[in-house]
C-alpha cells in the first residue's frame, strides 16, 4: 500500500464519522492538516447516507470515496492502490471497536478518538486485535499532545520534583448542567446515552482524560481507587459528576473531579502534582504555563519556548513564546507523532524512540478506569482495582 | 462585672497563651485591636514563667496582671471589679478546654482558637459547660470573617445557586513538606505531635477550617464522609495530607484537600460551590474577589464595596473596594462580632440578629469531623458519620 | 488564470522568503494550511539559492517551482495556466514593496506581512499600484483575526462603552534586551537595521501591531501623537523602546507603549478601552478572554464561543469554549478572509461583505504611524499628524 | 510635654477632619491603632461644629478635646501636660498647610496625608516651616508602606535589575465616571473643586501616588515630563485623566496613566520597571506578590514573607506568606515608621536608620510633579522639569 510514496509524502487517511454536525470529527481533520502530512481522500462519514454524501461533498472528497459505511470503506481502500494508509474513528463511543476492527483487519493504520470502547471486553479485544495485526494505534488523548505537558512530563522524570506524593486531576465543565439531552443537542444526546457512550458519563468523556494525564505525566501506577459517581440531572442515565480518591504504587495519593455541571467552568482540565522536591501546577485554559515550584524557592512560571522549557517542549511547539498554542494545536501534535510512526512504518520500522502518543493499552487502562470507577460507585466507594486482564 | 461600663467602651480581655515565639496570639491582638473595642489587660501568655513575664512586659500589661497560670487568672480576674470581661484562648488544642472550663466557671466569655479542642471528648463537654454558664463562646474560625465569603454564604442562602450539588473545598500548604518539627520550629512540634494537636494533623489544623468554610457558605449539613489520610513524611504522627470525599444530606457532594506538604501553595484555601443555576469561587490568597456565574452567562467578578456586593459583605468592610483587606481585617470581623454580643450582653440582652460568629456548636462538629476523618481512614475509608452525640 | 477552478477549490499560492531560518514564513504555511483553503506550490524562498533549493524540498515544492527570485516567479507564474493565484510576501520589510509590485503586475493576488513597507514613499507607491491592478492586498495584522477581539470591535461599534475616551495599547516584549543582533540572530539582525527594517525599530515591527489594532477595535481617528523613542541597548540604530501619547480627533485621548527591552514581558500586547458606559480589556497571551464592565456593574469575562460573545467572534472560531485557540487560528483568520476574497474574486465578485482583513489603507496607516514616531522623537516628543497624502 | 511617657507608651495624638462621612480618617485611626503604637486623645474632626461633636462622641473623645477648630486644639493642647504628641491631618488638600503650620509652631510633630499642599506655594513654605519647627513630618504615601513595595526597592537598589531603563506607572480609577459630584457625593465633591483639591484633579488625588511609588522603587530622579490632561466629563473644571510621558536624569524613561474615569478599574495601581538585567511588577491590589524575572530566566512569584523576600519586606509584615495584608497594613506600616520617629525624638534621637517614610520633601515634589504636569499640558505636552525651587 505504501509502494511508491516518498518517506515525506503526506499521509492519505480516510475518516469514520465526522459528518455534519459532529463536534470532534472537524477537530481531528484541522489536527491532520496543521502540519501538512495528512491528506484526507475518503470517508464514512456518518451513519446517515444523506449526511454522509453531503459531508463529502463540503469536505471535497471524490464521490466514489464517500462510504455508506465504514465496512465498505475498510474493503475497498484495502483495494486501492491509492489506499488509505490510516483511518480516524471519530464516531460515538460504542462504534470505536467494529470500526477499529474493520480497518485493523484491512491492514490499515488507525487513530482513534478516546475513550478506547465502551466497555471493557470490546477494549480488550482491541488489545488483541491489534497486537495481532502489527498496525499502529494511537488514541487521541490529545492533552499529552500540548508542550507544557510534555515539559512537565520530563520534570517527574529527571526528579526534579523528587518523590511523588500527592496528584491533584480535575475537569470540570458545566455544558451538561441543563438536561440539554432534550432538545435535539447531538453532542449530549449520545454521551449521555450508556448505550453509545458506556456506562461512565462524565467518567467516560473527561475524567479519562483527567485520568491519563495524570498517569502521562506523573508515571505513577494505579492501585485502587474509591469513587463516588453521581447524575445530578433528573433521569440522566449516566453520571454527570465522578469523585474519586486514587492510590498509586508506592503510597502517592491522589484525588480525581470529572464534572459537568459545575456553572462557570468551561473545559477546566487542571493538574496538580507534589513531590518532596517540588511541585508543578498546569491549567488547560492557560496551556503555555506551567507553574513550577522548587520547595523553599520562589515559584516559577515556564513558559512553551521560553526560558526554562526543555527540548521535549519545544520538540512539539510552533511559535515562539508568548504567542499562545492552543487545543487544535496539541492535538495537531498527536497527529505529527502519528505521522512520524506511520513515515516509519512505511519503510517497514518501529516508531523513533522520541514519538509519543497514547496507545491502545492507555486505552484499555482509560476503559478499566471507567469501569473500576463504576463498580467502586455501587460498591458504595469500596477500593477498586483496575482490571486490565487481558482476552 | 459590666458594672459602670458605657455601652461602648472597650472591652477587658485577657489572653491565655500568645507569648513570644507564637504566631495566633498576635494575630488575636491585632484583630481586637483593629477597631479599638478590646482593650488587653491581662495574661497567662506561657506556660514558661520567664516567657510569660516578658511577653507581658512587651505587651504592656501591669505585672500584677500577668498570671503564672490560667487557673490563677481566672480566679483572680473573677474577683476585680475592673475584671477581664472575655478571654481570648490561644494555647495549642489540648489546653483549650480546660483553659475554656477555668474561665467560664468564672463567669468570663470565652473567645477561643480553633480547633475546639483536641478531642471529641473534651468537645463534649465543652458544649455542655458552654450551655450550662449562659457565656459567650465564640471560635475563631476567621475564614468565615471575609466579607466575600459573607456575600457567597447570602447568595447561596437567597437562592441565587439554585440547588447546590456540588461543593469543593481545598486548603493546600507546603510548610510541612519537610521534617521541620525537629528543628525547633515551635509551630511545627506542637502541631505534630498528638498529644497537644489531637489525633488530626493537617485534618485538624486546616481541614476544619476548610469543612467550616463549606458548612458556612453553602448551609449543607454533612451526611458521611470517606477519607484517606497520609503521614508522607517519615516518623510524622499525624497527617500532612488529607482526601476525603462527602456526602450531604439531600444528596450534594463534596471533595475536601487538606494538604502540608503540597509545594508552590502557602494558604491556598479555596471554595467552590456548584448549584443547578449558578456557580461560585473565592480563594483566600485574594480574598476581595468573588467569582460567581450564573449559568449560561459570563463568569462575573464581584469586589468586595464593588458593584455586586450586598450589605452582608459591606457591613464587615472597612475600606472601598480596590483596596485590598486581608487576613486581619477578617479575623478583626470575628471579634468585632464578638464585641457586638459582648456588649449586648452587658446590658443583659441577647447578640444582635445580624452578629455571625463560629459557635461552640461549630466546635464540636469540627473536632467531630477530625474523629470522623481519622476513623473513616483508619476503617479503610469507610463512609463515616459526624459524632455529634452530647454528654 | 482562474478558469477551470470550482468555488470551493483551494486557492494556489507561492511565497516570496520564508526559507530556513525565517520565523514569520512558516507561521503563513500553517495559517493558509489550518482551513485547507490553500495549496502552497511555488516560492522563491531566500535570496541565497541554496537555502531556497533546500527549503523548497523541505516544503515539497516541484523543483521547477522554486525560483530564484521574485521576479522570476512572478514572470513564470502569470504564464502557467496552473499558476498562483496569490502570493504570500514574508521577506524583511524593505523587500514588500518591490516583490508586491511584481506580482500585482502579474495580476496576482498580494498578502502581505506587517509593516506595509519600511518607508512612506514605497507604501504610498504600493497604496496607488494596488488601486490601479484590481488585485487583492491583504496585511497580515494577524491580531485582528482574535475572535476576542472581533468581539471587542463590534461591543464598540454597537455602543456599548458609550464615548470612548481613553485607550490605551501597549505591546512589551524583552527578547532584544541584550545585544542578540550580533551573534548572528537573523531575526534580530535585519529588524535592527534600518535599511531593512525602516526608520523604526520597536515601533515599526511591534508598535504598528498595537497601532493597528486600537484603530481596528476602537474605530478611532488619530489626530496626531507625541513620541518620544529610544535605543537602550548601544550602538542600536533604530528605537527598542517607544513612548506615545495619542489624540483622537473627537478628543479621545490615548497612550501606546512598545518596548523589547522589557524582561519578563514575551508578546505582551494589550488593548484597553474606556468610554463613557463601560470598559473592555484584552490580552493578547489570554487571548480567548475579553474582560468587559458595564460601569457600576461587576466585570464579565466573555469567553471566544462562550456565553456573552456574539457571531462576529463564533464565525472565526473553530473549537468550544474552554478549548483554547491562539496565535495560530488567529493568524489562519486572516487567511481565511482572504480565501473569501479570493474565492469571490475568482467569480469577478468583491469580498463578502463580513469579510474582515487589514488592508493596503491600514498598511499606509502604520508606515505612516512609524514615521510620524520617528519625526516627533526627532522633534522633542512635537504632536504631529499623520502624513496620509498620497503619491 | 513627652515628660513622664515610657519609651514605648502609646503617642498620644489628635486628627484634624475626619469627622463622619469622611472616608480617609476612618483609614488613619485604624493604621494609627493597628499595632497599638498610638491613642487618639483630640480632634478637630470637622469645620462643621455639630458633625465635629458627634464625630467626637462616636470615636469617645473627652468632650473638652473636640475642638471647634485646629487652631484652637493647637494652641490647647500644646499647653496640656498631656496634650498630643502628634497630629493627624486629614483635611481636603487646601487645609493641609494651615492646619501644618499651626501644628508645627506649636511644636507637634505632623502626619499629612497627600499631596502635601493643594498649590506650590504651600508646599514651599511648609518644607522651610518643618524645617526650622525641627518637629517631624511625615506624609502617608501610604503605599510605599507594602512590603512588597520595600522589597522591590531594595532589588533595584541592589542592582538586580541592572541599570534601569523604563518605568511604566499606572492608577486607573473609575468613580468618577459620571458626574457624581453633583449628588452629595462629598468626596467627590472636593476632590473635583480646584479650590479644594488644588489645579491638579487625579493628577493630585491619584496621580501624586503613582509617581511617588515610581520614585521611591526605582530612585529615579526626574528631567522632565510632558502631559497631556483632560477632563472628560461634562463641566469638571479638574483633570480626571492624566497621560504623562517621563524623561529621568541619566537616560531611563517613563510612562504614567492616571485616570477616574476607566471603567472596570478599581485601584488598578500598578509599577512596572525594567533594567538591563531584569524587570519587576507589582499590582495594588494584590500587593503580596513581586513578580521579578532576570532576564533569560522564569519570570519568579516573590511573595511576602514568602521564599525570595528580604528583610526589609519581613520588616513590615505581620502575618506569615500566605495571609494576605492589605491596604490597611500598609497604610499602618506608614505610621509604625513614625512611631518609631516620634519615639526615637522622645528621647531626643533621629529616627533609627531602617525607618522609611515619606518626606516633606517627597511632598514638595509631588504638588511640584502636579504643577509640571498641569503648565505642561496647558503648554500643549511641552517638556517641563519640576519646579522644586525653594522658598
Amino acid at each position: 500500500m505504501t509502494s511508491g510514496r516518498s518517506d515525506n509524502a503526506p499521509i492519505r487517511y480516510g475518516m469514520v464519522g465526522g459528518g455534519q454536525g459532529a463536534f470532534i470529527g472537524g477537530v481531528h481533520r484541522i489536527a491532520a492538516r496543521l502540519d501538512g502530512a495528512f491528506e484526507l481522500v475518503a470517508g464514512a462519514l456518518s451513519s446517515d447516507p444523506e449526511r454522509a454524501r453531503a459531508s463529502a461533498v463540503e469536505l471535497g472528497l471524490d464521490a466514489e470515496r464517500s462510504y455508506a459505511s465504514f465496512a465498505d470503506m475498510a474493503t475497498a481502500e484495502a483495494q486501492r492502490s491509492d489506499g488509505i494508509e490510516a483511518v480516524a474513528i471519530v464516531t460515538p463511543n460504542h462504534m470505536h471497536w467494529p470500526a477499529a476492527q474493520a480497518f485493523l483487519k484491512a491492514g490499515i493504520h488507525v487513530i482513534c478518538d478516546k475513550p478506547l470502547t465502551s466497555n471493557l471486553a470490546d477494549a480488550r479485544k482491541l488489545v488483541d486485535l491489534v497486537e495481532a495485526s502489527g498496525k499502529l494505534f494511537i488514541l487521541t488523548h490529545n492533552y499529552t499532545g500540548y508542550p507544557m505537558v510534555r515539559q512537565a512530563r520530563d520534570m517527574v522524570a529527571a526528579g526534579e520534583l523528587g518523590t511523588i506524593r500527592v496528584v491533584q486531576a480535575e475537569y470540570p465543565q458545566d455544558w451538561l448542567t441543563t438536561r440539554i439531552e432534550d432538545s435535539g443537542q447531538k453532542q449530549a444526546a449520545w454521551r449521555t446515552d450508556p448505550a453509545k457512550t458506556g456506562a461512565g458519563g462524565a467518567t467516560g468523556d473527561i475524567g479519562t482524560h483527567a485520568y491519563n494525564l495524570l498517569r502521562f505525566v506523573s508515571g505513577l501506577e494505579l492501585d485502587s481507587l474509591a469513587a463516588d459517581l453521581d447524575a445530578f440531572v433528573e433521569d440522566r442515565p449516566v453520571d454527570d459528576n465522578a469523585h474519586v480518591m486514587l492510590r498509586f504504587k508506592g503510597g502517592a495519593k491522589g484525588m480525581l473531579w470529572a464534572s459537568q455541571v459545575a456553572p462557570g467552568n468551561e473545559n477546566g482540565l487542571t493538574l496538580r502534582v507534589y513531590g518532596s522536591k517540588g511541585g508543578l501546577e498546569w491549567h488547560q485554559e492557560q496551556p503555555n504555563h506551567l507553574w513550577y515550584t522548587p520547595f523553599g524557592e520562589p515559584k516559577r512560571l515556564i513558559t512553551r519556548n521560553g526560558a526554562g522549557a526543555g527540548p521535549s517542549a519545544a520538540r512539539v511547539s510552533r511559535v515562539p513564546a508568548g504567542h499562545p498554542e492552543g487545543y487544535l494545536e496539541g492535538f495537531a501534535n498527536i497527529y505529527a507523532e502519528a505521522a512520524r510512526a506511520i513515515r516509519a512504518a512505511r519503510q517497514g520500522g518501529r516508531p523513533p524512540a522520541e514519538a509519543v502518543y497514547p496507545s491502545v493499552y492507555d486505552g484499555l487502562e482509560g476503559v478499566a478506569f471507567v469501569d473500576a470507577c463504576v463498580k467502586s460507585s455501587r460498591d458504595d466507594g469500596a477500593w477498586t482495582g483496575l482490571d486490565l486482564a487481558r482476552g
